[in-house]
């Protein structure tokens, strides 16, 4: 179970990484809009490994398929199944891995859980079966600009290892898709990529920060108690693979500050109820107030390295693994900004649509 | 909705800050097991106001009431509801502020989503909605101590703005209730006491961060790929009133390191697969590898405080909000621990009953 | 688990027949509506035990109290907790039963199931668990009154065992309820009283079944494929103690008909698309089309008589179960009334809340 | 939404009769099974039209393809997604019914809830949806013959129109297979063949019953008080197209009975507790005692009819319907039997997968 997420706009992935295929069923979509399958495309570009020099170069076309849910690019309000084929399945690159439980991977778990030999290639724990979310995201992106035109979510690399960029201009997508680092901090791009090559050249990999914000999100999505819209954010982030650590708005930052420095004020711009400052990230009480929703996703350094490592096998037997060189990322910072965009996408579709029926079903009273 | 937390051990907790009760009801709670009432008071008054001179002055017995689902203290299977009657409300002590939306509190929110006016004392958004979810934990807890007795959840004031605690040490819970801060670091016992007491004085509020580790933690729980151990936890923590961040294991200080560096190798000791370190905070693709769990949450310095702020009123009226002493905290943390540790027992109980059937319904096949 | 109903408006109902208390969590009420305790008690007191010579003589008051979600009567779009408390409790009529398994009662499964002795009195499978269904039908009708005012909900004894009431006339609830049996048919009263008086004398049951219709019903209530709008009705159904079969429309009848004896021809009625007939029950495709809705329900006799029967204890001895006169109704039906109708109630409410949104999340194309 | 099933044996159907593929995802199959996929097929051929003269001639290969789940044939505990392709799409066939509402099908109900045009073939609404649930059934089938060997379902055509089956004989699938009518009575195969036979040449339809058996359920599958084993099992069968009622055991018949007559005693049988009687059809509050679990579904006769017909098209304007010969059957039942088994099939699975971890959860204390 687990390989589901959302309420009202609910997705289902499926797939593994050396499976026939990786997808997505969508349950919930409203009837009625023009579904984009090239733009669904161009999302699954952005995630697609192989893109520069810094990423993988596992050679995926990553085609989107369309099996249910649309006709004539017009949803049905029935479930959309979006398939991509998996098609370089080198195993013979594991093969020697089989059995190997690899340090900081999920094969030690998942063959405790499932009893499935070390995946190779990372089974549901690889960051293919973000394609599922990604896709999806696609054509959640698609309903809100619709239903919501002025929403816009904007992510892109932060920080990699120690390397900040400067997250205070108003960055574009655009701006972000122009570098492969994704990275829209001109003068930060240079350290970046310097640190990611020589960790590329040292066998060994670096980790980072991602900055995401949710513009002109409407105000009262996200239900307390449980289901606050931050906490939904968290959880979302959290699922991704090699997530360590979530924060909205200033958050561990926030703790630095006595709550005179950190209250956001109220005041009333041109009709509107606004904060002067916005240190809450856009959310109160777990519910959205119309600010930009701010948040931070720590990705860890990814645990495959072309290094000597100490660990044990599927028999119980230590050893020294002793990789060849592989396929993988030294840094999933850049990939994963589509990623964190589609989860946040994911998040705040699902809340928008659970609350649309609050505006109609909302009685006469106030109290 | 979003009332309800859990799958298997699922709980849904009512009731307003304000209004004539709070309370839970527990759905999945397995029959047969001895339930102490008495256990679940001794939770309750560790989240109670009023305790020391750091905490809110508020003035409730917080005395539990069992209505269903035990008999002759021995569960039956069915749903435990638990009620905690609300005494003392002093309603006037918020008179003046009815119409006001205090900054950085849920007030314009609840407003905007559900038309009620700043709900006295907080509504659903006050911390007192917490004692459903601590009822809840101390029943897990027992459950837990029958099915799974080494396991343990410690949770301790881990920072209170730039005063850190050592955490090494491996801390009891009767340590870090050994003296009201819940810090259990003798050393930084003193300065936090100082910031908080400082704070209280000029009418202001500090916040900082919880850690907590969950002990002795079986081999399998979390569901790859959404509701992965870790994401549930975070949803979990990000659900508690004035959290504002999540990590697990090094967490933010991860992305710091090269992928050698963070790596936990893996070692074999008595027989069992284990790892060398546990950087990665005893969870690797979703799923625990019986290392401890290890966590941190932030906690924004609370919102109230004694001080003059800009504001907008429900009629859309900037003015300057004046509050009189109240009784709240000037530092949530200390009381912030037993809720950490409620929400992360809540979290491994419902993963642990959760993960009961795979055992059994394994096959005989692996591949 | 499986003691919540609903999606949108979403019931968690608690309690066992001689515990504390019994009651329910409604979550999902739309906020600004008034909700009428009063209402909510008379419904209580339609359900209620001891209402005449025709039912059990368990003398409860079943005095509703709200715990939550309610302040001056106003719903606040937080959980409403409705609380019913057990007062008569008197378990000795049930002490020398303590160890019986009562034929066709719930006392074996539950006792296999849940390692809990044979009730006294039931249990969560005693007919006094459907106080908390019974209180948020109550609830769930005030919303459906302020959104939807036509709609209309009407239940009645349609058969006592063989004595059939004729079901052609538009019965009002006004008329349902001037009759102890809750069947308006004049006719049908004398001969089904009688009948049930007769078994009460003879120590045995009757049983019959309920015809329930809903009227003015919006066009778009249900959800294909599982969550069919007469699936749902079903489910409601078939979860109400004692009920052994469901029927829509002309439901068993049906399969007598030709195809052209039962197709329902589309006419058009003032500028509005309606059926010249309603074989179908107002359901097509699982989707509401306007018409009323029509079902019936069938209830089993009673399992509780008064004559010797032959069982097992908990021990695993036969025996012969010689029990003495107790408290339990002849024939379930004219309580079962408003049980069906609040399960119909709730389940309709719960599709109009579920719908509300598709209103709004339509995009412009039809295709 | 509604187009999932299940919750620990979770299925998400999707397609559309005329889109490109229909398939199901399966969440929760547990791993480590051995699943063949030729036995899917076999069920999928068993549901597949153009069987026989009784069936539609819609000829589709109905060839099933895995895509995600499963490797060397063994289920890894991740979803399984099947998929079947369309290919013999006659759009054509429907071309002059675009625009019609055609009486007693979804045309007319989809078009107001989804916006979507007549359905040619009937969309979401048409039987091959449940290509999904029996390519489901068929690897719960696999699991359960794992798990717990003795269980078996069978389901046959009990009576069509007026024609009854004698339903006393323990029937084996093999014999009910053996006819295309999937009625294993031979005396009642005769008329019931010819009642379908003439109903196809007067271009009409007829309706019936379909019986199942659940044989050797283990004790203590249900879950109170809404997830009850029957409430799952009617809403179960009530989601199927063109079913109209649902009873369990005796059903509607009960309500003819004396409680004297219709309770079932307990006795000893090899110090196993059984009943002497099963007119309870093997369940008892909600939860199955061990008996076989008995039930009926009414299907009415298929809306599909070649006779002039009164109805509106989508423009609001009254017409005469006159439908050219099609494909469809003029007897849904021999096709609705795998359908029936296939729910029977996914519910018993359900519950059988969520009662595992009560066993291991169970304390050591009973009251």
């Amino acid at each position: 179970m687990g390989n589901s997420f959302g309420q009202a706009f609910r997705i289902h992935t499926f797939g593994e990484s050396h499976g026939g295929a990786v997808g997505v069923v969508i349950d919930g979509c409203p009837a009625g809009h023009r579904i984009d399958l090239a733009y669904v495309q161009e999302w699954l570009d952005r995630r697609r490994p192989g893109q520069s020099h810094l990423a993988s170069p596992r050679a995926e076309a990553d085609q989107v398929e369309c099996l249910s849910g649309l006709v004539d690019g017009i949803s049905l309000g029935t479930p959309i199944t979006l398939v991509v084929r998996n098609k370089d399945m080198k195993q013979d690159h594991y093969a020697d891995l089989q059995d190997v439980y690899r340090p900081s991977h999920a094969d030690y778990t998942y063959d405790k859980k499932y009893g499935a030999k070390a995946p190779s290639g990372g089974g549901r724990a690889s960051a293919r079966e973000t394609i599922g979310r990604v896709a999806a995201a696609a054509v959640a992106e698609q309903i809100l600009k619709a239903l919501c035109p002025s929403l816009e979510v904007v992510g892109f690399v932060d920080r990699v290892k120690d390397v900040q960029a400067d997250i205070s201009p108003i960055y574009t997508r655009t701006q972000v898709e122009a570098h492969p680092l994704r990275c829209p901090d001109l003068k930060a791009q240079g350290p970046m990529e310097k640190l990611i090559i020589d960790a590329k050249k040292a066998g060994d990999s670096v980790g980072g920060t991602i900055y995401c914000v949710v513009r002109s999100c409407p105000v009262g999505l996200g239900e307390p108690v449980f289901d606050k819209l931050e906490a939904d954010l968290a959880k979302a982030m959290m699922s991704l693979p090699a997530s360590k650590g979530f924060e909205i708005g200033l958050g561990f930052a926030s703790t630095q500050l006595y709550g005179s420095e950190h209250n956001d004020s109220f005041i009333k711009v041109d009709d509107r109820v606004r904060t002067a400052t916005n240190r809450s990230g856009g959310i109160q009480g777990g519910i959205s107030n119309g600010e930009d929703i701010t948040m931070r996703v720590a990705f860890k350094p990814v645990a495959t390295i072309f290094k000597d490592q100490q660990t044990v096998d599927r028999q119980g037997q230590e050893l020294v693994m002793k990789p060849k060189a592989g396929r993988h990322d030294p840094c999933v910072l850049p990939r994963a900004v589509p990623m964190v965009e589609a989860m946040a996408l994911l998040c705040v579709t699902d809340h928008y649509l659970r609350q649309l029926p609050f505006e109609k079903a909302r009685g006469p009273h106030t109290i």
